[in-house]
């Protein structure tokens, strides 16, 4: 069934914003009587539509619905910027498969440049890039991409535990530790994911991080990963680690 | 350090193919006495450039190198067709994440049209794929991508076990089985991952694949991944699974 997410304004009016109706009436071709989700405020509800035409769609709540397919842990993706749009793929494929929040960060190693002006366009198609993505895989919650800021200007202290996935560690086949860790994680722990951009995290981000007391540096396995595969990887292995039985 | 898989014809000329001889003159500038990695026949070898110009590459093997970068088991992909190009990200990722490989599907929801003259000048771009990826992330073995088969056609007989990635599973929050399974596979075992494409695998597939008696259900958390996904979820838990302490 069709989810989308919604904003406080169109959950107050029973209705969609223009985009959605675009989507419902056009594509999905949706007609009175027709059944879709919404989720509101990490709520889930099964509407009804009462009205729908190119301008206007209007729906009645039938019920709200028990569902909860959020991970047990608050986890944030902080992401070297990385080259191209692969950006992109990492909010798509990360907010499908859990991650709460991005950061997309500038490291040394980042050979983007930002343009300020872009910045906003950028945000505004990052989570549309989002919310597509957590309506698809049917999150209870959204996912939301964070302001770009600069490595050093991170507030790390709001995070339980920074996992920083360095490939160092990969290469000297030391691998001791994620699984544990995360093994003994308590339910709605707030975590990071810290994931270098290509060239991967220098040494002196990796001293400063050292410094701090709740990093932990994992390897990710025996092969050399992307960094867009890298977040990937890290919430696969939440899931499975905490989700299956 | 970079990495190139070659042929026999290549390793015993101790030699590159005109491709790679760009790749290395032009594009990684090498010079003589620059050291690389070649992989062939599942083996490593540190090499030393002796001659290199526009067309010729020789080098010598200074040593076999002592790596196994690969999964203790032996995995395949069997993946329903999606939809555009979304069988490359699944090859080139796959590849990275340790798969062996790749079985490109027609299922019932397939809604790819094969031209059969296209499957060649395919085949030969997705083993690139595959290829660049294997070296990219310094896997032991170079991975495979077989010819496009019909769901009927696979002999499902050739694996140890089968798991499927039932998407039903999930919904219905029935999560038992997979992590127990993985964790007692004997190192060395034949294991194929199958996954639906768009819309998923059918109730007739699913009733034939229930026939088998080499078939596991599984479900893969909470959300609905989407089929570029979930193969990934899949390498990224069996490498969590069986390499990391």
């Amino acid at each position: 069934m069709q989810k989308f997410f919604i904003n406080e304004l169109e959950f107050n009016n029973l209705t969609l914003k223009d985009d959605l109706i675009y989507q419902a009436f056009k594509v999905l071709r949706f007609k009175i009587g027709d059944k879709f989700i919404i989720g509101f405020n990490d709520k889930s509800y099964l509407v009804k539509i009462t009205l729908i035409n190119q301008k206007e769609l209007k729906y009645e709540i039938i019920e709200e619905l028990n569902i909860n397919n959020e991970l047990d842990l608050d986890i944030t993706i902080i992401q070297g910027y990385p080259k191209g749009d692969k950006i992109e793929d990492i909010i798509k494929y990360g907010s499908t498969l859990g991650a709460n929040s991005f950061i997309p960060c500038f490291m040394e190693r980042t050979q983007f440049k930002i343009d300020l002006k872009r910045q906003e366009n950028k945000m505004e198609r990052f989570n549309k890039i989002a919310r597509e993505a957590c309506e698809q895989s049917m999150r209870t919650k959204l996912s939301n991409v964070e302001q770009f800021i600069n490595f050093k200007d991170i507030d790390y202290n709001m995070f339980d535990l920074i996992y920083v996935c360095y490939e160092e560690e990969a290469k000297d086949n030391n691998m001791v530790g994620f699984k544990e860790s995360l093994n003994g994680l308590k339910s709605g722990s707030k975590i990071a994911f810290l994931i270098g951009p290509e060239g991967g995290i220098s040494e002196k981000e990796i001293a400063y991080l050292k410094t701090l007391n709740n990093t932990k540096f994992i390897s990710l396995g025996k092969r050399i990963l992307r960094t867009e595969t890298a977040s990937l990887y890290c919430l696969s292995a939440v899931s499975y680690e905490r989700e299956l039985k």
